[in-house]
């Protein structure tokens, strides 16, 4: 019988210790100078990369209120880059601190995301201004901004209102060595889909695994992808609790609808700070 | 030749009686316990849905300002869910005090959107948070998000400018006897269409005749959905005027539009309050 | 060898004569009563095009604050129409005091724009509020809004952050003598811009040749309207400098990538203020 959380043979899990507390050790993993990419799970939607020259990337990392959050603000270092996808509080987490402690580049889903970040007092230096259909190219490094089917409301202590933070995006980030990941953000699933796949080939996907996601509507979007991209072998969730509660999309679910759809690629049902490296 | 107002041989008109003032009628097919869904229009984008088992949903119920609703707010009686395709005052109407009366819980278009019903005062479970690609089960009945290509904004005493609202949506839902209608909002054509259309088999389309609406677009929406359903054998209208004025788009303007792309779905164009049954 | 900038032999350069300063030859230009659709480039996104029958219409008119303007704001005349594909300040550009000044009305990319341009006190009379998926008609020109993956947010003086302007568009353009122009605005490509192009079979596309921008993502867009519009057989851009800095996007950027598709339609590199004739 299938184990929907069995893991992939294209990942090799290196339990290099549990680094609780330990930011040195996060240290010298982001300053390996050569390898494969190397994927963390921080909990929720934030993911730490550490690409094969040892750049350090952060997606939406949200320490602050986040139950699961796997590293506390002091640990999480001196990332280069922070991919954002909206400016929901829980996609933002505390990339403004993070960005004015490190010195972090922030790379935003859309202009406005911007603004607001130049409103909370991040340097204009650190914000990468881009919108869906841009790029942002850095050190052998190839971010492109795709769109994303989501809302972007930023938290506003000045209003109990939504504040306009743009629109949505998803990140297609390709490594020094050409390993490429793509990650939706929040968006539901969209035709366009299929052309960021044609034209990036992601090597892995990591996909909304939201509470209340329709389990059709992501195992679309992953079909929508999988359909376009021969490279595509490697699933990782996003967005989802330790223990998701009774009820919230499981990878057991997501498994089962892609079983459905004849879609056989494995999902890694990833284990907080286990150090995951990804390789064509 | 063809009259682009016939009666849908898969609609049964049930002219109950003139409802005008008989809050009491309205509870009683509320409480229907069994038979079809049934369906009545109540002027603009306002349908009110009966399950077959008796639960009442209503689609932006816009009464005050609306010239021609076909109810007034104490005639409502107490619906079960509120759907909200965006923040539009004309798409929100009268949902906020309906709720606050009955204890409806709303879905929303997307998150946002249940932030500004918080700052309404609607209190927190009765609002739905949901975004594109989401789901709500209640009872039998699954109603899912889409997307919607428009926007968003809310009107709210506090300023002159839009306030965010999130994005827009579509809903189609599923009732508890597996009947399902796909309610565009106001969206513009889109090719997700399809692969909602693809992924729920919609039996009804309720589309958007907006006095603006380029018939070719909305000629489009229906085609992608019917090239992908081969459920749907009902179409129905709503954002319009009973009369609609000069140049604003007919029925008779979709019905040539259809005709011309070999589309021949009838359309009903519906006669407030009267009641239709929806069967396969 | 090809040349990229080569003149596109479907337009026939009309360097009618250094206009600067000389509004009175633009008015001549803007009455002439018959002919071809022409079109003259002011700088970043501001294109004039003269219908067949004398009707001025403006593309996101940006003359405050433009580099690279080719007119003064007492210099644009008395346009009939301007289209404003999104909120954002280079969009907006002068359209303000350009409608004021001239009566001329202004074209939304949705509904929530204008909002803003009443809050900003242009006449309602002369707002023409669409939303993608709409239509404006006048004088025997069609303007179709189509959609735009893009953010739309405002710049007002009464806050820091982003004020919503609603969603972006793109516009199609169908002039009295049938030659029709799609103009993308800053849209990321989008499947839908086959849909667009298979409905209106555009003649000419101004796409975005924004700094940042990928150049896989608008040759896509490119291509799928190429793929759907056999009438497409002008291509010029917009959203750039007369001279881009190093490393942003190029019109030998375009055409590389262009080339890499199959793509062999020209494109037509504008001098600011030649006047260029468009015809099937």
């Amino acid at each position: 019988m299938r184990n929907p959380t069995r893991i992939n043979r294209f990942l090799k899990v290196l339990v290099v210790t549990l680094l609780i507390g330990q930011a040195a050790l996060f240290s010298s993993v982001a300053q390996a100078q050569s390898g494969p990419v190397k994927v963390e799970w921080l909990g929720w939607s934030f993911y730490r990369f550490t690409s094969p020259t040892g750049k350090v990337i952060l997606t939406n990392p949200f320490i602050t209120g986040n139950p699961d959050a796997a590293v506390k603000l002091e640990e999480v270092g001196k990332p280069d880059l922070i991919l954002v996808t909206d400016a929901h509080r829980d996609e933002v987490g505390d990339a403004v601190a993070i960005a004015k402690a490190s010195g972090a580049k922030i790379i935003t889903p859309s202009f406005e995301f911007g603004t607001v970040l130049a409103g909370w007092g991040v340097p204009d230096a650190q914000v990468m201004r881009r919108n869906p259909g841009g790029r942002f190219t850095w050190e052998g490094i190839t971010i492109r901004v795709v769109g994303a089917v989501h809302g972007s409301a930023a938290t506003d202590p000045s209003s109990k209102f939504p504040l306009y933070g743009g629109i949505a995006a998803g990140f297609v980030v390709t490594f020094e060595n050409g390993y490429t990941v793509y990650f939706m953000g929040s968006s539901a699933a969209t035709q366009d889909m299929a052309l960021w796949a044609e034209l990036y080939k992601p090597d892995a996907m990591i996909f909304l695994m939201s509470g209340f996601t329709e389990p059709l509507d992501v195992g679309t979007a992953i079909k929508l992808v999988a359909g376009k991209s021969p490279n595509l072998k490697t699933l990782i969730p996003h967005h989802h609790r330790v223990t998701p509660p009774a009820g919230a999309l499981s990878v057991a679910d997501v498994r089962a609808v892609l079983d459905s759809m004849g879609i056989r690629i494995p999902i890694t049902d990833p284990v907080r700070k286990q150090v995951y490296e990804l390789a064509k």
